[in-house]
């Protein structure tokens, strides 16, 4: 089986284009098959207040109604991504960017919740992926780049968790290739302690996600991350790697496997 | 050599929402492979005045600036080209949306003037056109779908002509396809009298047009788009029909032929 890196990048790197030209420099050297799949940023948020689209959030996720979908599309799916592709070909990296609905790739359901009216947010149907163009551009050389968007098979796009985005596609990709999660990271790794960059935890396995919950070494947000980079391994994902996006060609960070 | 339908449509279908619909539905049933191309419509020019920024046109073509590069690579590259892909996923039509920029396929010169500042308008460069990733998705029975965006090959989106966008790809797709270009038009085809819809000229070769140019019936912006259907016939693509977009479908409008 062939090797393949699937890599995300958050809002941080986005906002920040010093870091982002950076990264991607260092993404366009990185050896193998690989994608990128990269988050909003706070672009969306001022394109919103401009346009004069109010944006809500609710525990952290942007609640999408209709008007904010077509910010998101227009931001995430069109300015974002195309210009990361024109910034990667020069890198002598064939991109090609993409959403969930282009080749059919990521089909979501739109959330439905009692307590908040979510609009056109989706949760990715990991059964309905169709990983066909995937795999047809990474055999013909090429490096697809996704936003995190996806659509309902019915017609609408659908704004979608950029890290599930990327574990979903991983996930389905190990069907045909051997596969690296790389999630970049504000931070080095998982750390025992966030004030001493040498306490990074450097393997962690099931075993080990319960011992260091049990110690509360993690804990709020990191919870669902790792539960989510476990899954994945599960699910046939290689190794999860959580590392800082400046050291993406560097063995660093925490790796994340199934044993 | 398999048939490939390259089809265009402009601002006039993209800004009428029952239009856009019926002519995708009629898309999604074209027999064989197909490229879409879109132009923008009257879109870019709403959201630019929402975000304060100056709509500048010259001779028909909008002057692009930094601001309006970033609108137009918003709204061709996201919304409209997204929207379009999502809406060919549930008629059965397994759509790609891209700009020149993806896989490398069209790179672009900024536009020199020395009367007008032209800004982020990129002329296609023919040579530079790479089919690579356009035929690994049209093997693999996708539907590419183009913006009118190329890159400048050196970090930047440009905006291009969306007539130029589809001939040139025609062309260049005519190395590996028998190549039928077909611009979906606002009347039926090219007419002896435009108040006559039984004065449709069925068929335009070289002499023909010669011969319409000197009886007056080939004028203003005709005369352009005919001399690039021309051109692209001359350079190796099998026909260019000029019909209505609802005639998708039909035998109908007007054919140009190199004899």
């Amino acid at each position: 089986m062939k090797k393949l890196s699937v890599v995300k990048i958050g809002g941080n790197v986005i906002d920040n284009p010093a870091a982002l030209s950076d990264f991607l420099e260092k993404f366009s050297k990185l050896d193998g098959l690989k994608v990128l799949i990269h988050g909003g940023g706070k672009i969306a948020t001022e394109i919103s207040s401009k346009l004069g689209v109010e944006t809500k959030m609710q525990q952290g996720r942007r609640i999408t109604d209709k008007d904010t979908l077509d910010v998101v599309t227009m931001v995430y799916g069109g300015l974002i991504n195309k210009n990361i592709v024109a910034k990667l070909q020069p890198l002598g990296c064939n991109a090609i960017g993409l959403s969930g609905a282009d080749g059919n790739t990521v089909v979501a359901t739109r959330r439905v919740s009692q307590s908040v009216d979510w609009g056109f947010v989706g949760d990715v149907e990991p059964s309905r992926i169709d990983t066909t163009a995937l795999c047809a551009l990474l055999e013909a050389g090429i490096t697809p780049v996704f936003c995190a968007l996806t659509h309902d098979g019915c017609g609408s796009m659908l704004n979608t968790n950029a890290d599930t985005m990327a574990s979903s596609l991983a996930v389905a990709l190990s069907r045909e290739y051997e596969v690296s999660l790389i999630y970049c990271f504000e931070m080095e790794g998982v750390m025992r302690d966030v004030n001493d960059s040498d306490s990074i935890v450097g393997l962690i396995t099931p075993e080990v996600f319960d011992t260091l919950l049990n110690d509360g070494v993690v804990k709020d947000g990191m919870i669902p991350k790792l539960q989510n980079a476990l899954g994945a391994v599960e699910a046939g994902v290689e190794r999860v790697v959580i590392k800082h996006a400046r050291n993406l060609c560097c063995e660093a960070g925490t790796i994340i496997k199934s044993q």
